[in-house]
């Protein structure tokens, strides 16, 4: 693939970035003085605050502006919600063992690795040229080393078709491809054993007792779910509405990489939007947003084989059911403008839509925003229509009422067979079948019950088919039960909602908004300085004071300047250092700090003080109340950097280089 | 003891406010449809909220204010680092089991429990008045039932001896105790089995092969530990500093339960501050504080027997040393005014020092701030001098370097024995023993190395006692080593600061704010009305938008008004449902919402508002800018209600109870 640009159009030196970022520590290995684990990282000061300023900017840009109910749930959780929400079951990925060193494999990345390095070998054989395929983060779990061996035509066919649909395969199939291709770690030179599935969930033990098991959540969904009733009554039972969660998540990869892309431990913010499924999920706002144009990849054009984009308005999109519905296409747009606030580089997202086999088998629809980095195209937030499903199965397992109850204006009236059971008299006639006898009476069809209702009255009893209890068959009397044709008026309608899901992966879009927003000036080469062109609401230090010298009057100054800030909610630091003025700025360029402050003897005479903008080093110089103003206006989105260089007068001073 | 009350001097109804908590969704216990899990809790929208303004609180008051630097680190952390800080092997509760029925018991609590039901049942048989005591959500799984037996008086005093020191016992001494005393579990009539040591941190495996341990950290403090190196280079190796962290911590409780105060998943806020463990620990900023009074509870106070607090200026407190230093009393200064600005009731706030056997061997001093409630005084806060404990046991152990080295000002020169080893002979000379043997002569004295010198110039070699290898000796050829009288120049002096560590339970600090500012109007009973007289800043809606009737014309105004505070960063809802408006004010107070704005038809005509405060019920009349920036002064704390009423025209309609 092309080489990835930054905003400048330089190519991407990600070594660079990196290594700034861990000697600025953004973020660190975790436990690296005892040889770290996999997947694990902590965030420094700049990346804690920047992953702060993006939560908080999440917030505001949706739980803020749509009056979602925020809740804030147990991590820890019992096995049997689990079990139910099909987690237990089905959150795994494959995995075999190489029998001779022990070492776990990821199987889909295992076939991967090997097929392409053989795909390789046979190019570099016929002397074709071979693209350098960047490490995609989200498979592989390392780079296999190719040799120049010439594949036959058909061969390399069928590893091309393999790879194309290698998510499809289930551990069964898998297997057979480590079979039939007799794919060898390349470690040991074994066969690895077949594959197994591997749950991704953390397992512990909840109590003293040892025996209740739980698990660290996976995704913060669950928790909302298992409220719904209270939420829906905290907002008046009115619909639709949103519970909102920022919480971290815990997944066991098997072969964590890529930094912060595949971790072990990160954090979540999702939403879960209630929608009424009758009357097409209308959504509100969605005026709001129709005009929105957004960058799509459809499942049609990836079924053809192609990652060609589509431009659409979300209107277009809605209205031409490339998106199944307003609400859906509500939230989509909602990330698009979430994104470019937190500055994105927004010819580098894209929304890309599952195919049929990537969805769970209940969702509707399901679109991931993909933000393109030199890892490929890393999907950060997903947004999925998951029907009825969550709500129905934990309804179903627990009694629980999951379900909205609206008062209809006119009330529905029809007749039908019911049944009253004599509970008294019921249970004890049954014994231990009475549970199962009710339920078998209770899911009888209106036809049934009309046949069981003339049964009783001409025989006295009725005989109706039990599947488990003895004879698979039980005959119930009439002092037992009353089956009548009633009429019945409904003055309420209930119904389950659907769920419309945005979920956002925050170390992802955290990381991917690093390399969108990483360029660096000079030459390249040991010249070249990094700067991170974070938007002033999420850079993690507005401000940078910077006293031209250690003079003792700049010191009190830069204090208060300091303290004038804080009192405006505007994060600052002193740079009171002995390094050259244009040092000290550039230290603040890789920690994207956007504005510098710089006291001089001017300042200390007229109370004077200039203001830089970080990307384009020019400055203006008006007296302080009129800078700090401006700096506020910028932080709270009132003006931009080029209204108030419209308005201050311009300060056009070298950056000299003084020591004190 | 006397009955708690409010702040407006009620007595204090816990049922009629965990009533309303619940209710209102402040938080409600996870899972519950799933029949819940002892000792987890899920934040409903206010609890999330208000929890998330007592962090945004804590975060300006403490690491905005000093520059401290946050770190977000891993929750899932490996044995090995847990094994190293002690927390594998004492970071345990002891637990005895009932043989006959299962039930798991904590060992304390267990005796505590029996003694005190037999202290109540002699004194109900001596005809004493019996204080209904509270339960300490600390202690006692269950309250168990006295019968009105008397004691001997020999018995009675044993027995009140041993609950004034129950903190001190073992678990060997608490299986002697429940021997001796014959103690039984209620339930079933049997003694339970000795009491063995229970881990309190959730153990997982972390990784495919099962084969790492790891464990849920119980404290963010490790984090912290671990990062020191890096942190101090990222602070440009300025000292003293600090880091801080927030996050959710784990302790698999064995008997959970007072709502919020014992839990087993809970947000922490850690500080660890460093200190040069020369010159005393004073703080810079010491003299901002110095005047501050506190409530006192010191150990030689408490060794009395007694409870009797001081109030103390920490000032004099660290003068006359009943706090250990400056930096220590520093802090334990913050944590007052921190609980001052989330609006507890300082005449139940106390300092309580740990006595000596209340803390760990290496701590050097340590403050609880405790907060009263209706369950006792609660430790909310801990403030802890752990000296050089934690960086000294990680380096240690992994040789970081968690050190501070400074240049010295005036190089160190001195003479002394310095030892070099000649590697490449000197290992494969002493094959296995021979890092024992080194590190052996390198723990040698002055004097020792001395004599080994005088020995190598003599016999060409010496002989050095080496515990642990062959013959318990080593002799080692002149070829190895040479030991030489050096002159030494130190330029740098190399230290491992000591650590200052104030640590705040977040969900108890919620509880008992949440206790602290209930009150009720009306006279009690059914018409008793709860309000939450929360400070405006860590209120979870600052502003109830209230239109008079459903007239149309009030829906924009509404929305136009939220919007606008929304743009000053201040959390409002509106309340357009038909309730009277009394009934919606009464239902905000209970969500502790401070600021009420109505509008009526005269703010159609010449855009005036009414501007309610929620504790006095006073209203104001003016227009509309002028009213949101009142609010805006007080939200941010530029000014009190006090001052707005002054300044604006006071409006004094009755509250009409209007229907549309």
């Amino acid at each position: 693939m092309a080489s990835l640009t930054t905003k400048t159009g330089q190519v991407i030196d990600r070594q660079l970035m990196e290594s700034m970022l861990r000697r600025r520590m953004f973020y660190t290995p975790s436990f690296e003085i005892y040889g770290g684990v996999a997947g694990l990282f902590d965030y420094g000061p700049p990346g804690c605050t920047l992953q702060a300023n993006i939560i908080e900017t999440w917030r505001k840009h949706f739980v803020l502006e749509e009056d979602m109910l925020e809740v804030d749930c147990s991590v820890l959780t019992p096995h049997e919600v689990f079990k139910t929400s099909g987690h237990v079951d089905k959150f795994a990925d494959w995995m075999c063992k190489d029998p001779k060193n022990g070492e776990i494999l990821r199987a889909d990345h295992f076939v991967e690795a090997i097929l392409e390095a053989r795909l390789k070998g046979d190019k570099e054989a016929r002397g074709e040229k071979v693209e350098e395929k960047e490490e995609d983060p989200k498979k592989k779990k390392k780079k296999v080393k190719s040799e120049a061996v010439k594949l036959d035509d058909k061969v390399r066919q069928e590893y091309e078709e393999v790879l194309a649909q290698l998510d499809n395969y289930d551990g069964e199939q898998l297997g057979q491809l480590i079979k039939k291709f007799e794919l060898k770690n390349p470690a040991t030179g074994v066969e690895p054993s077949p594959p197994v599935p591997f749950n991704l969930m953390f397992q512990t033990a909840i109590g003293p007792s040892g025996q209740l098991a739980g698990y660290l959540r996976p995704e913060t969904a669950q928790g909302q779910f298992l409220n719904f009733a209270k939420l829906l009554e905290f907002n008046m039972n009115n619909m639709p509405f949103a519970s909102a969660s920022i919480g971290k998540s815990y997944r066991n990869e098997i072969s964590p990489r890529a930094g912060l892309l595949r971790v072990r431990e990160f954090l979540m913010a999702e939403i879960e939007h209630y929608v009424d499924p009758e009357g097409g999920k209308k959504h509100p706002r969605f005026d709001e947003v129709q005009h929105i144009e957004l960058t799509l990849l459809d499942k049609h054009t990836q079924l053809s084989g192609k990652t060609t984009v589509k431009k659409l308005t979300i209107g277009e999109a809605v209205a031409t059911k490339v998106v199944d519905n307003e609400t859906l296409g509500y939230f989509i747009a909602r990330i698009h403008l979430f994104l470019e606030k937190l500055g994105a580089d927004m010819s580098k997202v894209r929304f890309r839509q599952h195919m049929a086999n990537e969805m769970a088998h209940y969702a509707t629809d399901c679109w991931d925003a993909e933000l393109e980095t030199s890892y490929g195209w890393i999907e950060c937030v997903g947004c999925a229509d998951r029907s009825a499903f969550d709500l129905t199965v934990h309804k179903n397992k627990t009694g629980a009422p999951l379900v909205v109850r609206q008062k209809l204006d006119t009330p529905i009236v029809r007749q039908e067979w019911t049944v009253e059971i004599n509970k008294k008299k019921f249970g004890p006639s049954f014994k231990k079948d009475g549970k199962t006898v009710e339920a078998a009476i209770e899911a009888a069809t209106q036809e049934l019950r009309e046949a069981f209702a003339k049964e009783l009255q001409e025989k006295g009893s009725f005989t109706i088919d039990v599947p488990g209890v003895a004879d698979g068959k039980a005959t119930v009397d009439k002092d037992l039960i009353k089956i009548e044709y009633t009429t019945i008026t409904e003055h309420v309608r209930e119904f389950t909602p659907n769920v419309i899901e945005p979920s956002f992966g925050i170390g992802r879009i955290l990381y991917s908004i690093l390399e969108h927003n990483f360029w660096t000036r000079g030459e390249g080469g040991d010249e070249a300085r990094g700067v991170f062109s974070f938007p002033p609401a999420i850079a993690p230090t507005k401000v940078l004071i910077v006293p031209l010298s250690s003079n003792k009057d700049f010191t009190p100054i830069a204090r208060k300047i300091g303290q004038k800030l804080r009192a405006l909610g505007i994060s600052s630091r002193v740079d009171d250092s002995s390094a050259t003025i244009g040092k000290r700025y550039s230290r603040n360029d890789e920690l994207g700090t956007p504005f510098g402050i710089t006291i001089d003897f001017q300042t200390v005479k007229d109370g004077s003080i200039t203001l830089r903008e970080r990307d384009s080093t020019k400055q203006v110089r008006a007296d302080e109340a009129r800078v700090l103003e401006a700096v506020r206006e910028i932080v709270t989105g009132a003006k931009t950097w080029e209204d108030v260089r419209g308005e201050l007068p311009v300060f056009e001073a070298q950056e000299v280089e003084v020591r004190n």
